[in-house]
């Protein structure tokens, strides 16, 4: 299994992202690219490389966060996006994860890799883990701010196969995000969204609220990426405030965390802090790309090679390419 | 100062609703009146009318969580709900209270006050607090699910009245929730909306995001009613996760609240448990109403005679019909 990781993206690249690869390639049975300014990457990595399934691929040009992605991908082919999106592309490594400008990874897989045949927007699938049952996949997370019913529509098929694969639920149960539970409930877009999902043979629970998302009571959350990333970041935000819970005294270092495990929620620091999960799946485009959070550490990028590699072993945008997706 | 409270509304009415209008009448210089059941008001809370400012309203009909709102209010006239909504009319409270269903109280309020000139859309506004510093508005939080740009900047322009007046805070800032912080992110509705709000006088800080609502940035908060719904359940939901937060040995009962004034995040309390704020307020009818949640209990329902003493002080719908709302 070979994985490339963009080293230069992200707010604390390329130290971080090296020291999570490093501990990925002991951890998982991978091959890891580290794709980023190469001198660089050989005086902090270097001596790893020997002892470790480690390579450096050099991009000697960089994407910030603050750049125009359509713009930034066309400019920079000698970019470490650009080019980790051509290792997959050319099929030279699996699965391919970047903590960079975020638009600039998305416009590079939907123009580098392109989406499967049928479907209309590639989305962006992220795991939380709000109730201590198990966790449930969220999606579009972000990658599409003004959606179609026919797009929700199949975020619930991408979504379905991802869990049913990845966390190996049989029949995964597809909740409908809204303002209440009844099928009158929600925006235009929910409303329309719903009778779709009703007519399919997915196993549809119909809507959901926001106070179901800690009761476990659906295993794929679909909402408009508008939404879904606005809700991602407000449970990461209240995540924050618990996780860097101090000592009364102030005397200790920050001991949320730990607090949260002591009575018995520490499965909630699992979705409050988007480094235990690593990343988000791009799903429908041709390849597996995962889009880590800008400010991940060592911690997020291992687990998210962790997660590349679940994806690359389950084939999972090979089985996401042999759904006929309705339009 | 006179406020109408259903008690017939919320699913521990009547006893939970009279135990907080009694609580409410020894705290505040208020007159309660309680709209419901003769008979059975009279039963409950009939020994404490010689000694309190309370009153008994009879209202022989009831409506239901699951009626259709619209209907609803057609065929009962003597419902809690349209009783209430007529006193306020009338004038004989300054203020009405409901925990019953949303929908019913807002038609009733939409067709028996009716909106001020120029409003296009009432909005409920809800208290969230989510950091350390002050509270902040959210509006719409549920009435809208549908919104366009020019309904967007009259919630900004109500809540801006609101905090002004209820909070005094001379110059709110005002915050559209979008799913990213540069004025071109946000779905269709959120780039227009804030295109308009721009152009305004109001004290306007762009967009926020979700991870900004624990960081105490804005004191208005703007989204469209369906964000804003899942958004303010979503928070409740991690609420009662906390809260219900038992001692590790099972032996001691719910000890959530008190754990999370131990650490700092009292505030957090207030914001995630509804019964701290009472109820939000629908912004643009002719008159003060207060909805309630429908778990309300008797610690919500003192909470929001509170709240609707304060808006009928300030005399808020008045404040709010004086200002011009721009179409």
């Amino acid at each position: 299994m070979r994985i490339a990781v963009d080293a230069s993206g992200g707010e604390y690249a390329p130290n971080e992202i090296v020291k999570g690869a490093i501990k990925a390639a002991h951890e998982y049975d991978v091959e890891v690219a580290l794709v980023g300014k190469k001198s660089l990457l050989h005086l902090i990595a270097g001596k790893h490389i020997k002892n470790l399934n480690l390579r450096i691929i050099g991009a000697s040009q960089n994407i910030d966060f603050n750049e125009h992605p359509m713009e930034a991908i066309r400019k920079k082919p000698r970019s470490s996006i650009v080019i980790g999106i051509n290792l997959l592309k050319e099929k030279k490594v699996d699965a391919f994860i970047s903590a960079g400008n975020t638009g600039a990874v998305l416009c590079a897989a939907l123009f580098g890799l392109g989406k499967f045949q049928g479907v209309e927007r590639p989305a962006l699938a992220s795991i939380i883990s709000l109730n201590r049952y198990s966790p449930a996949l969220l999606l579009d997370a972000g990658a599409n701010a003004d959606c179609r019913p026919s797009h929700l529509f199949q975020f619930a098929q991408l979504g379905e196969i991802y869990v049913r694969n990845i966390f190996g639920i049989k029949s995964p149960r597809i909740g409908l995000l809204s303002n209440g539970t009844e099928e009158t409930k929600g925006n235009r877009l929910i409303q329309e969204s719903h009778q779709l999902i009703k007519k399919s043979s997915l196993n549809f629970i119909g809507n959901i609220e926001g106070t179901d998302l800690t009761q476990g009571k659906a295993d794929v959350i679909i909402t408009d990426g508008f939404t879904g990333n606005i809700v991602i970041k407000t449970v990461e935000g209240l995540g924050d405030s618990f996780i860097k819970v101090r000592s009364p005294d102030h005397s200790r270092h920050l001991r949320g965390r730990a607090l949260l495990a002591d009575v018995g929620l520490g499965f909630l620091v699992k979705s409050m802090d988007y480094s235990e999960y690593g990343g988000a799946c791009l799903l429908g485009v041709k390849g597996n790309v995962i889009v880590s959070h800008g400010r991940s550490r060592a911690k997020a990028i291992k687990n998210a090679i962790g997660l590349a590699h679940r994806t690359a072993e389950v084939n999972l945008s090979q089985l996401i390419s042999e759904v006929k997706y309705e339009q």
